[in-house]
């Protein structure tokens, strides 16, 4: 059977790009480094010490959110996710995926007035729910759009059960969100407390959002626990692609100065994942002075773009492409339009003969220009690929910033801004509040 | 009268921020070096040698833009539009600025099969028409979503006049897409042969899918001339922003190592205008090993995904924060709920007072770390506003170039990836075509 990924590294090596890759020498030590990270950690996931990623192999929770996921979608046409960052990252990946969603999940995320009221405009309220995600359950952004958005739909759905049409998730405990739940008899799904938010996709974070959408979740699970295998399975670093990973993106930064790291996907579906893996990779590694800066593109469209920056600006980058089998996909261009257009190259080729094509250019030209390029290889962008994805880029961050020397799992400076937001409202609002 | 949109490089400096910031001997000699620049810029823009922005003080090419508009409007409920980098990424910035929509505008800029196929099940291909985008007329992605997608609308509108659902913009004379819309009698608009693509977003490529979205393309356009007159104004460069800019910038990279540029606009409807800058920039100064990167973000959602990389991570980045003024504008929260939930600092708040609030909580933050920050204030994000600031990144954008000794106008690099694509299909074609 093929594995569910793969993943080469070569393009990274000098004796494949140039003086700007990796000598073995430079990779080794990294190597060695990661290994030893990566054999704790491996010990740790045995001892169920890392839910995020063992979550994968559970299935006992999903009841609730498939229960969930039934009552709004029989109840609901749109339903908003009210959350940011890791309560919103996710679910947006996974719904990305779906060709004709079931239910047309939205993601507010931002306070933004103009956004509210396009949302508004754009939905049958009396059809309308709501998923209001805050791991704390005190989140600024979800509280003030709930508050603003949940007494309009409650008047609107006069008759039907709360449990119908709204949502929440949070951690047991007392928190504002919670407290607003139960004052409006708001069903809760308590947030794994042992998950930090940017690792929640697995959880019902991500997957009451790929539900409502019409997604198989049990094939994201089981993707992320095939891709959680294959790596346990290595007995040495070329068989662990986490392990791999963290050791070649240290290596590039350390002995090449690759300070960011470029996720470019050729699938749009896979956009917004590159946007989760964003958030996963700057929150984990980017403290103490430490990290190196993550960077989504897309492809073919950051060909006419970033491309040039990236094959004639600076060596400052390692590049991951994640490609997929696009050959013979899509619609197929008439050849006698092709030769009457005089593009006769494109005769008879499909939109993902293009594709296809594009994604291993890229490659080469990456390549050829010296910069160092790994690839990760999927057959198919689909509920098990991405699972599998979420699973790798998990793995690897972590062994990353354990190799860096900092925890993975806080974020500490964030809540500079998070208090001088605060202060800021709370003096304002003796004048506000009346 | 107010000024359509100020700058304050304050934050960028090392008396307000600390050693990461600049002295004013290391600005100094960028600020001349910059001033040498403006001064030759200024006597082309003078001169008319700069037509991507002085195209905005023109508007004889409207007509034919607003001729498209009407016939498309009146004849089609869903417009796509194809085209790719340059040929998108300025109308799509401009379209995001739509409340509600005239035409829904639509961009397919990626080959991807399952992006087509989303969407023909999404529209009613009856009433679909296509605005089909290529300066050279020869992009491969364009060409291939034109073939495989215009027999199809042909098909479905068997009566209709071709130039009722579709046109293309591309240079005169001959090439593929030329020749394609000749076959169908698609009409033609010219695209400036004297715009890149990169630089026209105030051009027909910008204007016409905005005046599909329902905007005041002369707002636009009036915002652009504005901002630059209040360039060519300034008698020192403390009163040119876009030159004062491009010199900050670079005397962060060279005397604090500040390779990347974040921006970050606290405002939904810009997110695809940072998508936009992010390819002006790249393609205009990443050559011959020079440029830094830019790096789009979103206020507030990047609080909760970036920050703690921005503020904690390495000192290798500028950011440029995109204000509005928000205070007082969206829903307000009910004050008994905010109490009841215990989150009494945001009772009697709207979103937009959160949104303020934060935005100014970002500044100080970043500064209080120690990190390099310039504002730009807007009043209100609309067609003037956005005219203004795409007017604003162009000169510093062309400025920056210049200064760094690179030519703004090319992008040589990318031809190597788009050869290897020809002859990857062409190579493949004897099998495929038969």
């Amino acid at each position: 059977m093929p594995k569910i990924y793969t993943q080469n590294v070569s393009g990274c090596m000098a004796e494949m790009i140039g003086d700007d890759g990796l000598t073995g020498d430079a990779l080794e030590s990294a190597r060695a480094a990661a290994w030893d990270v990566w054999s704790a950690m491996r010990t740790d996931i045995a001892e169920d010490g890392f839910p995020a990623i063992s979550i994968a192999q559970q299935s006992e929770d999903l009841a609730a959110v498939r229960d969930a996921a039934a009552r709004l979608s029989t109840h609901c046409d749109t339903v908003a996710v009210l959350g940011v960052g890791g309560s919103s990252l996710g679910a947006e990946a996974l719904c990305a995926l779906a060709l004709a969603p079931k239910v047309d999940v939205r993601f507010l995320n931002n306070p933004d007035p103009e956004t509210v009221a396009r949302y508004i405009a754009s939905v049958d309220v009396s059809r309308a729910g709501l998923v209001m995600v805050s791991k704390s359950g005190g989140t600024a952004e979800t509280l003030v759009l709930a508050m603003t958005l949940m007494p309009a739909l409650t008047d609107s759905r006069a008759g039907d059960a709360v449990a119908d049409y709204s949502v929440a998730i949070a951690e047991p405990g007392d928190s504002p969100l919670r407290r607003l739940a139960a004052q409006w008899d708001v069903p809760v799904i308590d947030h794994p407390v042992d998950i930090g938010g940017r690792y929640s996709a697995l959880s019902a974070v991500g997957l009451l959002p790929a539900a409502l959408a019409g997604l198989d979740i049990d094939a994201v699970r089981a993707g992320a626990a095939e891709a959680l295998e294959l790596n346990l399975a290595g007995e040495t670093i070329e068989d662990v692609p986490a392990a791999l990973g963290a050791a070649v993106s240290l290596a590039l930064l350390q002995s090449q100065g690759a300070r960011m790291s470029v996720l470019m996907p050729y699938a749009d579906a896979l956009a917004p994942f590159a946007r989760w893996y964003r958030q996963l990779w700057a929150e984990s590694v980017g403290k103490n002075g430490h990290g190196t800066t993550p960077i989504d593109a897309l492809g073919s469209v950051d060909q006419h773009s970033q491309l040039q920056l990236y094959l004639d600006g600076p060596t400052d980058k390692m590049f991951t492409i994640v490609t997929q089998q696009l050959a013979g996909r899509g619609d197929r261009v008439p050849p006698d339009l092709a030769v009457l257009a005089g593009a006769d190259y494109l005769a008879g080729q499909t939109t993902g003969d293009l594709l296809a094509a594009e994604q291993e250019a890229t490659i080469e030209s990456l390549c050829a220009h010296g910069r160092p390029v790994r690839r990760i290889d999927v057959a198919r962008v689909d509920e098990a690929a991405i699972g599998a994805l979420m699973a790798h880029f998990m793995l690897e961050t972590v062994t990353a910033a354990f190799m860096m020397g900092v925890d993975p799992f806080d974020q500490p400076a964030v809540e500079d801004g998070k208090a001088r937001t605060r202060k800021r409202l709370a003096d304002a609002s003796g004048a506000a509040v009346t």
